[in-house]
């Protein structure tokens, strides 16, 4: 088989979901959302960002969400910080792991940090160096991976660039991200297969948006490139509030649905990620986009 | 490059995606959309079906459309005829192709068509004769290749044993369809290998709906098999109406959207066939599921 046998999921509904969602869950809603989904058989959950509330609303109430979750042994419970600031308030709230972010197009970058690349670096430098300190594992986010809302292609020599010097600042795991949903399943092989001469598959996630439908035919391509580690979002919630046009996240619960299909392991329960994707869904009031939700309405309707 | 350079798209919008709308369209407004849809540069539009109108009272308006569309040269203009009745009609209005359909699962083909499969058979036969005989080509439509939602599992072996009769009887080509969209990539490349010792690529095309949104996954697992031939609708439009839970055909905005980007060729106008997928889409009065409509629309608006 071409294919490998298991794969790892990464759940960043509750952050890169929420964080684009118009309408604001209340804290309680958001903790009990969580502790549905680590009763599913998910082994890491991004439940919130430290970014400041002026920025992500929607988010306002880090503190209380990552304080009020029950953390089930075994899940790492992870945030977001843009800075040793956010930081702080993540290690206050004693996460697994803090991820941080930066773009590989340099307009994109200032449009979300309002820095230039070279000016981010040093920061997450200082961020990754005192997490790790802390003895906390730290993650990578590199956006804009396979195109720029702004400036269109993207150079995989700038991704790798940029991917190096987050990797030497001891990031554990680099997530690359279709952040607008552009990337076709050519691309994707062509970026990975420079990739993986720079950096282990063991240690690359791929993380889709879904907006042109391509997601899971990219997700097919990575895995035929040897990658293991994939983000998605219960429901097909979210998107990024500074790429015009971009929708939400590929649905963990489509993905979930394809691997068990494939006979490939995810270890995680497809019955009870519907049941948590209904609850946020009912939450939110609005029809979330993915397509195993939507099949499993209309049988049952 | 694993993947062909060139691939073949069959339009069956007009037919398989208006079958099941609810909203019945306007005579005129089917020919004004099929004449758009035949400068976009497809190469096969099935244009209608010559069933009873009691069965499908949406396409009651076959004729008049048939007769009534501009009829490029280049393209091949197709009706799917259930019997000779429905022939005489195809003939008289001069298509270039008839399509025949049946059921790899007995129940399905009980449901869709009232009859067993070895009863279905000969009526297929004769139209096919005749159809030739008139020298028209003919295409042969296999559904629930790869689930039916009465019996479950299909048997491949049965799969095949149809697809022989229907070959003996002198079709072209035959449409292998995920008709309630339960495929996986796995199973499409176990399908596809078993299939492909006992026809050539060449003659087989992949019918996919996109229920559970993984239609470019198996169409990209399709290609890896050599397929070169892909159904699709404009808009993500139709289904069917006999399987519960069923939802539209993958889109052609879509495939043509990722196969441009694959740079693998179609020959089709992408920006023409989203003026004409929001032609339909507004005649419908329903948001239609294609990614690429959706994402072109959030652009603009």
């Amino acid at each position: 088989m071409k294919w490998p046998q298991t794969v790892v999921l990464k759940e960043v509904g509750p952050r890169d979901g929420l964080q684009n969602e118009k309408t604001c869950i209340a804290t309680e809603d958001k903790i009990a959302w969580i502790n549905q989904l680590s009763r599913t058989g998910l082994t890491y959950i991004e439940v919130t960002s430290f970014v400041h509330p002026q920025w992500i609303p929607a988010l306002a109430d880090a503190e209380a969400v990552a304080k009020g979750i029950e953390r089930v042994p075994g899940i790492t419970y992870g945030a977001l910080v843009p800075n040793q600031k956010g930081l702080a308030k993540a290690l206050a709230c004693d996460v697994d792991e803090v991820s941080i972010f930066i773009s590989a197009s340099e307009t994109h970058n200032r449009k979300n940090i309002n820095k230039s690349i070279s000016e981010s670096l040093p920061v997450l430098r200082d961020v990754a160096k005192e997490a790790l300190a802390a003895g906390k594992s730290v993650r990578g986010y590199l956006s804009t991976v396979f195109g720029c809302p702004y400036e269109g292609a993207v150079s995989t020599d700038q991704v790798i660039r940029v991917a190096a010097a987050l990797f030497d600042m001891g990031i554990g795991e680099l997530s690359l991200g279709d952040t607008i949903g552009v990337a076709n399943p050519a691309q994707v092989q062509r970026v990975l297969e420079r990739i993986l001469k720079h950096f282990p598959a063991e240690r690359i996630a791929l993380h889709f948006h879904d907006t042109r439908g391509m997601a899971l035919a990219n997700i097919l391509v990575s895995l035929e490139q040897g990658i293991t580690r994939f983000d998605a979002a219960l429901g097909g919630l979210g998107g990024c509030p500074y790429a015009p046009g971009a929708s939400g996240n590929v649905a963990t619960d489509d993905v979930v649905h394809m691997f068990n299909g494939m006979g490939i392991h995810t270890g995680i329960d497809q019955e009870k990620l519907l049941a948590a994707a209904r609850f946020i869904q009912s939450r939110l009031g609005r029809k979330l986009p993915s397509h195993t939700l939507c099949a499993a309405g209309e049988a049952i309707g």
